[in-house]
Parts: C-alpha cells; sequence; structure tokens
C-alpha cells in the first residue's frame, strides 16, 4: 500500500521511515529539498509538487498530512482539485478540533473522508512508535486502521468516534501535560527555595522509580537536570503553541471548571514577561494609599 | 539483624513482610492483636507493648516507626526512656519536615539518631518495593543503608541529606501529586462536558502508551475507569491528608510561586462543600446591582 505524505519536518519525516520500516511505500513532498532527499535515501519516493504527488498515487488514494497548523488549509486546497470520490486526507497535525470537523464537512462535499489525528510522543514516537488519537468516518477507520497499529506503541491508538474526536482528545492531552509540567515546575521551585541542598538529578531519578509521580515527564526532567543540574543556562520562559489556550477556551465554552489547567497557561504568560503592567498597578496602589516603597525602573530615566 | 517495628497499619504490616522477604528479623509492636499475629504467621515475633518490644532488641537498636503522623510524638515519649546512645529511629510516616527536625534535636540530647524518612508507592510499595525520600545523619545512614536498598525498588531511595529531607522532599513530592492529579482530572472533566461521546477507559490507555502524559496516575485512572466507565458510584469530593496543605504553607514561607499546586488544593477545598458562602455572596451581589435571578434555597424556607 502506497501514502501519500505531505510533510517532512521532524514528525514526518521520522514518520516516513517508521512507515518504510513496515513495508508501506511512501511517496512525500516537502519543499525542503534536503529532507526528500534523506527519505528517498531511506526507500521512499519524493515529488517536486503536490499535483504530482497526488497524481502518482492510485485510487482511492491515501493521503497524510504531517505539517504546521497554519498551513493545513492551504495543502488541503492545493491537492483537493485532483482528489476523487473515496480518497482519504488523514491529518496527523495539531489542528483546533473545529477546523477538522469544518475540514471534513468541506472535503465530504466532494466525496474525500478527512481524518483528524492527535500525535502525541514528540519525534521519538513518530520514528519508532507513536501515540495516536483518531476521529473521522468509521468506515475510513477501518481501511486505515492497520496503518496506525503500524506505527504506534502496543495500545498506542484509539479510534475515538466521529470527526474532530481525534484532535479534541490530542487538546485534552496537552491541557493536562500543561497542568502536569506546571505542578513538576513548581515541586522543583520550592526545593531551589529551601534550606536543603538537594541533587534534582537524584530527587527526579526517586521519584520515577516506585512513587505515586512517576511518569514520562519526570524522566525527562531527570534527563535535564543530568545535562545541567540547577538547570542554569536555560530561562525560565515557558512558551506555548495554542493547545493549552484551546483546552481553557474550550472549557470556558462548556462551564467546565478547570482552574489548575487555565492556571498553568496563565503562568506561561505570566513568564514570557519580565516586568508586568499588573505588578506596575498594585505597586503605585500600595504607594499611594500606604506610601510603601515602590522600586524604580531606572530604565526609564535614562 | 532484626529491626523493631511499630505499627501493623496498612504500611506497616507490608512493610514488615518485606523485610521478612529479605531475610531481616523483624520485631513488632501494634495494638491491634490481628495484625501482629498476621505478621507472626509470616515469621515476625510479637510484642505486648512499646516497652517489651524496645527491650527484646539489642543494642544499638534499630526502631522504624511507621504509624499515622499525629501518634508520632506520643510513640517516641513512650519508647525514649528504653533508648540508649547509638540507638537510630526511623520515622517513615508522612510527618511534617518540621516536626522531624524537632524530634531529630529532641532524641539527639539523649545521643539516638533520629531518620525522616518519606515512603511513597502505596501499599503495594511497602509490600513488594517501595520508594523512599531519606534525611538524618550520613554516619547512621551508611548503617541502615542496606535495609532501604533491600526494600525499595531498583533505585527507589534517596539518601537527601541533613534532618528534615526526607519528609521534605515528600511533602513536594505529594504537593506536585495534587496538581497532577487535579489536570488529569480537569481533563476529563472537559470531556465529559463536551459533544462528544469517548470511552474514558480506552482514553486513559491511549493515553498510557506512548503519550508524553503517560505516568502511574494515569495508569490508575484507566484502572479506576475499568471498574466504573463513568464514575457514578464515586462523589467528586476530594478529601486531603495535610502534605498539599503543608507544601502550599511552605510555599508561602518561602515566597515561591505555586499557583498550579496552591489551586489544587483549594479545588479540592471547594470540593468538600456542597454549597459555598462565596457563592451566595456573589449571587446576592448580581442581584442587588443588576436584578439577576438568584437560585432559592428552598431547605432554608422549611
Amino acid at each position: 500500500m502506497k501514502i501519500g505524505l505531505i510533510g517532512l519536518g521532524k514528525m514526518g519525516l521520522n514518520l516516513g521511515k517508521n512507515l518504510i520500516d513496515h513495508k508501506y511505500q511512501v511517496a512525500a513532498f516537502d519543499p525542503n529539498i534536503k529532507a526528500a532527499e534523506e527519505l528517498i535515501q531511506y526507500g521512499g519516493e519524493g515529488f517536486p509538487s503536490l499535483k504530482a504527488l497526488v497524481q502518482s498515487l492510485e485510487k482511492p488514494r491515501l493521503l497524510w498530512i504531517m505539517v504546521p497548523h497554519s498551513v493545513v488549509d492551504s495543502i488541503i486546497s492545493e491537492i483537493a482539485p485532483f482528489l476523487s470520490v473515496g480518497d482519504i486526507v488523514i491529518e496527523a497535525g495539531n489542528s483546533h478540533y473545529k477546523e477538522s470537523v469544518r475540514r471534513y464537512n468541506e472535503l465530504k462535499t466532494i466525496g474525500v473522508s478527512f481524518m483528524d489525528v492527535g500525535t502525541s510522543g514528540g519525534t521519538e514516537g513518530a520514528r519508532n512508535g507513536a501515540c495516536y488519537m483518531i476521529g473521522g468516518d468509521l468506515q475510513s477507520w477501518k481501511m486505515v486502521e492497520p496503518i496506525f497499529k503500524a506505527t504506534s506503541v502496543k495500545n498506542g491508538y484509539l479510534y475515538a468516534g466521529k470527526a474532530g474526536s481525534g484532535h479534541f482528545l490530542k487538546m485534552i492531552h496537552n491541557g493536562i501535560e500543561y497542568g502536569m509540567m506546571a505542578a513538576i515546575g513548581e515541586g522543583f521551585e520550592v526545593l531551589e527555595k529551601s534550606e536543603f541542598d538537594f541533587d534534582y538529578e537524584k530527587v527526579a531519578r526517586v521519584w520515577n522509580n516506585g512513587s505515586v509521580i512517576r511518569s514520562w515527564l519526570m524522566e525527562l526532567t531527570e534527563n535535564a537536570f543530568s545535562k545541567d543540574s540547577k538547570l542554569g543556562g536555560i530561562k525560565g520562559v515557558m512558551h506555548s503553541s495554542g493547545e493549552g489556550k484551546w483546552t481553557v477556551e474550550t472549557a470556558l465554552d462548556l462551564q467546565a471548571a478547570t482552574p489548575v489547567i487555565a492556571m498553568s497557561l496563565l503562568s506561561r504568560y505570566r513568564s514570557l514577561d519580565s516586568d508586568t503592567f499588573t505588578g506596575k498597578v498594585v505597586a503605585a496602589l500600595r504607594n499611594e494609599f500606604g506610601g510603601h516603597a515602590v522600586e524604580k525602573n531606572l530604565e526609564s530615566v535614562k
């Protein structure tokens, strides 16, 4: 079976090799020639354009899109004219589930079955065994299940139901991840401010062996401290790429009380600022009503 | 080597068997005769009083206290008169680290070495391989390390440093646990309020296989949903037993910003009330300034 793979970034290239390992033929397109060449070396085929890629596939076609969510729509509109009734388009990036429902409905009008897939496990997972959450038509699912079974870890895929459910699950997965990561970070914050002299790599290691909080995230924590014992080389600036915000927005829409996940998101935003206007206003008010000293911003005087 | 084990509750009895499995002699005391008999059947010795237990041990004695933190002081004051210079007292329950530092200093005045040990992994861990965080004198540690190595999982023990550091680490471990559990709970809250029809056992299972949030807590989540698919038999009331509160109190003392862990604790408190005074006040104010309807408390009219 041949799969048309669109996108050979960190995730796509590893997934392509994973598919080839499992005896799938992979025809790929990526504007990055180097990535395409690496896949060709590994046994895949490369095509110079999306049109050429789509036209190289036999019907019913199977296309797997693995790109940043901001370019999914442009890729779909570029390939749509060359698709036929019965084709399946898998979108396995981090799209908002509502966008996936819209894309499902749009492609349905031309008889194409769209499947939304949340992929977890990082690049290592894409290469050697990912974790998939999959939404879309049951009929299409039955056709593509063997591919997901082959490229995931054992028990690492779930057909979650109707269109949107795959990306919804992935969104919530990431929201939970935000909260878990914040809890871990804050725990080490208290250790670092304490009177004790802990070896954080050893702390993370003991917590990974037999404790209630053992987890892959704690293993990554152990790994990080093994390379930099106080993380002195890293600034505590926590960027985010959307799914945490979507989780909180969805919780607001559903009136679902998620204070911990919301707080973990807001803590990330706070970390992006070296100073805050909140802080200026509160400091000014303390000064106004109580004469409490404020810290001058010497930058502004210059 | 003989160990004097005080307390044969869920943790102590399992630990006693674990010690016996590893060829330690265990002399025990617990007012619960049934638990003592169970240990005797397994190869331990039972004593009718703390005094008899302590006096049965050869010097230097090794006593291991495994009881609820509220009775630690009374036990120590009861055994102290029979202890000698060079004896070691291990306290492996969930005490506040400041209490452990006090106990360390008090016992030091009579030449007894006190060690504070945080134990994680639950009853199953106590039975088959626990996770230990240990504070106290290095010299004593060198004498007792083999016991901890024998009864823990591989890499599942850490000598963390001076007195108090073991229980401090365990406290923070539990604080992290509060945040992780709240994040997991809130994630499923959003799933449950969504338009999708997820099978939560399967969701937890896929998240346990290859995803970023795979963890022992998620395995327990999977287990819970396997027994009750919507947890319909359980009320969402979240009790707590102290360590989360201590973590937040310690963070306040150290001015360490831990909003996520604090929020997870406050969410537990909120869950204890079926109605809140906060809610009454806010509803009343909305009514006062905007004429917004309030929900009448029909209970109060009766």
